[in-house]
């Protein structure tokens, strides 16, 4: 009774080449992460179902993966006709939806065990129930870097060099940290009169590369805001200039707005402390237009994109008041960003930035020619593997094409020939696959030659 | 409205300290993995239900985790009353219960892609509904290297190097890989005429360390051997010597039993081929009272164990000659190996075997001395991580003592003092943290102290 087998809607299976690759971009993000001083922690993927229930919203409470209970579940189920509640009476656990609420509940459960500010990335992945699309996964990997307990806009500025590095790192070479101030934002409606619909104002502006400028102001005045408001909105957000340049003229815009004023003061922290750093790629461009979705930013805003190849945001982050307040710990303030693996993987793929990396690490295949070959062979590759040196033994003895195929498949670089005349004359036979050259070595020969550029 | 979090019974969350510690253990794991050409794959967390059930016996069923159906999951179902029956209706997926059943469905619907002997490593968690337990968690990382699609004794030799590159490498010296084969074990039941209850008789010896030797000549008893046999096979187990006499003595032995001298056969060729690699560490014994619960295997069975502590094994395998055939794929033979990461964490810790990792790799803190150093540090700060060395800078001006407090916390061996003198005369004072000892440096001289020995 067999079956044919099928994995969900929206998950997905990594090939060895695949999953090298994204090891490539990990390893890149874990190590940058690291040099800046920040440590990785692990929280489970199943948390209880009450720490992550109402943190996302209606429609994200909705898109949380719930874990049946085991055993008799009905026991407690008194709503067997109402899937909505009796969700919640058979299940006690779901798998976590982010990164943010999880560390949120680590950091108050750990509160005393850390040292403040505590500085922790976190790279695991998190499910949604969302309907699967291109780019759009039910299961994906995050990747967030924060820093808590500290108001000091350091972190800022060393985060717009982490993206720098890492992007710098995989290649990239015309990218983006756009930033700004949520309090720049509330600047722009104390300026234009809409204090009163501050979340509005943002809302609307988050949907300006969308929709376009007509829209977003009818947005707005949809939302109650007067059409005088949203026109100066609309003006303040559209000024053209440098970073100094659009300072200089919200300074003057915002002679009535203290929290406007104040967001610059911050901003111009950022960037006056960035000038120490030695930004490669990045231009930070100080961005009128940016608001973020979320209501939980309540200081700096950035969002990183490339120009080199049409894709949204490839990484983003911000200032938020108040991590944990929601489970008691208050007054925790900090600020986390986070990188969109998924998305950097298909930029890397599209414009061929990926280093040659293979479904393997393998660099030699040892060719097998069987009888009176196995001793010579035998001892060979355990001489590369004594150096170092990444190395198989093709274990039949397949017709040669079939071997030197499984090498080419594989993407092995080289293969190593010790038929019989190689055993009696001691010179083995390394060939370059790509290229198809062929040279004579002792043995001790063909180790270094081997080791060489070995990392 | 605050609520006291927790996390679910029988997960874990991992402190920074923790955690690089788990990493360092995969790391070593996963690059003798790739020296000896094992590549990664990944597979989904959650698979559909129907891939899992029926794979793990009656109790592995009650045991995976089910993931509630989203949206209205009770359209389907019929069996409100019964949550045996009612589970299968509104659970469509389940979280993975170990990585065999995952990478042969994997195997079976990329098999097309793959190059064959296809030898693939997997380092991912795994969920089981299990009583938590010391040492006994719900969700705990598997490591498993696989070869699949051919029947070379190689593989067989090469775990067994790479049992012994592991556990040397983490510190480990004295440690069995224990090896047999269920050919041999077949052997025992037709030299002691119980070949029809061979899996009895396995179920039985493998039982041999907890409950001793009479009660598993009660247990086989029991399940219908006779007495003589039952004396019998226990007096083949019990035979003592080298590995040599062992061979020697079963030779004798299994005059009648065909399948058991193929099993010699095949033991003999693992220990031939090991004489030709450098085993450094591990001693590796014929043990005649190996059994392995599993079913699933046919030849080579292995186990490691530590003597240095007691414990559990820490790892075991074996070679199987039908991997796929549930999923429709017949006559796929392959040979695997797994390490138990959990209790190998356990091992090091009890003897003190991790190397100082600390909970983070910060190489340096800047103590921040406030107004008039800001440029001097931010500017060493930069050089630092210019030159790779990880480096943080305390973010606040707070007490000295609750800075150097930090590093300490934290573990960060080195603190960079740049205060107003230092800024003036241009000599940083660089302090070791353990030993308190405290030297003047240029810049660039700082840089290349921390340089050295940064991997």
């Amino acid at each position: 009774m067999s079956q044919k087998p099928s994995i969900p809607k929206g998950t997905r299976d990594f090939l060895p080449e695949v999953s090298l690759r994204r090891a490539y971009i990990f390893d890149t993000i874990r190590t940058v992460f690291e040099k800046y001083g920040y440590a990785p922690i692990e929280t489970p993927s199943m948390e209880n179902l009450s720490v992550l229930t109402g943190k996302y919203g209606e429609e994200g409470d909705r898109l949380i993966f719930k874990i049946l209970n085991n055993g008799d579940f009905l026991k407690k189920a008194k709503h067997l006709g109402d899937p909505q509640k009796l969700a919640y009476e058979i299940c006690d656990r779901a798998l976590r939806y982010d990164l943010t609420v999880p560390f949120a509940r680590f950091v108050v459960m750990h509160q005393h065990e850390l040292a403040f500010p505590f500085k922790r990335y976190q790279i695991q992945p998190v499910w949604r129930a969302d309907r699967p699309q291109r780019g759009r996964y039910r299961e994906f990997f995050q990747c967030d870097a924060d820093a808590v307990g500290s108001d000091s806009l350091l972190f800022e500025a060393e985060f717009i060099c982490m993206y720098d590095e890492v992007l710098s790192q995989l290649g990239l070479k015309d990218f983006s940290v756009r930033i700004s101030n949520r309090k720049v934002l509330s600047g722009f409606a104390e300026a234009a009169g809409c204090q009163d619909h501050f979340t509005d104002m943002c809302v609307a502006i988050d949907k300006l590369d969308k929709i376009g400028a007509e829209k977003v102001i009818s947005e707005m005045e949809g939302r109650g805001i007067s059409p005088d408001s949203a026109r100066k909105v609309m003006e303040l957000i559209g000024f053209e200039g440098t970073n100094e340049e659009k300072i200089a003229f919200l300074r003057k815009e915002f002679a009535t707005a203290p929290t406007g004023q104040q967001g610059l003061d911050e901003l111009e922290e950022v960037f006056e402390t960035l000038t120490y750093f030695s930004v490669k790629q990045a231009k930070v461009p100080f961005d009128l237009q940016l608001a973020r979705g979320l209501d939980y930013y309540t200081g700096t805003i950035m969002e990183v994109v490339t120009h080199e190849i049409q894709m949204g945001s490839i990484g983003g982050g911000g200032r938020y008041d108040d991590l944990t307040g929601l489970f008691g710990l208050k007054g925790l303030p900090g600020v986390g960003i986070s990188f969109g693996a998924d998305r950097i993987y298909v930029v890397l793929e599209e414009l061929g930035l990926f280093p040659e990396i293979g479904g393997t690490k393998t660099k030699v295949l040892l060719i097998n020619f069987g009888e009176g070959t196995h001793e010579a062979s035998l001892k060979a590759l355990a001489a590369l593997r004594e150096a170092g040196v990444p190395a198989e033994r093709y274990p039949g003895t397949d017709k040669l094409k079939k071997q030197f195929g499984y090498a080419d498949k594989k993407g092995i670089p080289y293969t190593l020939i010790i038929g019989t005349e190689e055993v009696n004359n001691g010179v083995y036979q390394l060939k370059h696959m790509k290229t198809g050259t062929q040279h004579g070595y002792a043995l001790h020969e063909v180790v270094a030659e081997l080791m060489e550029g070995q990392s």
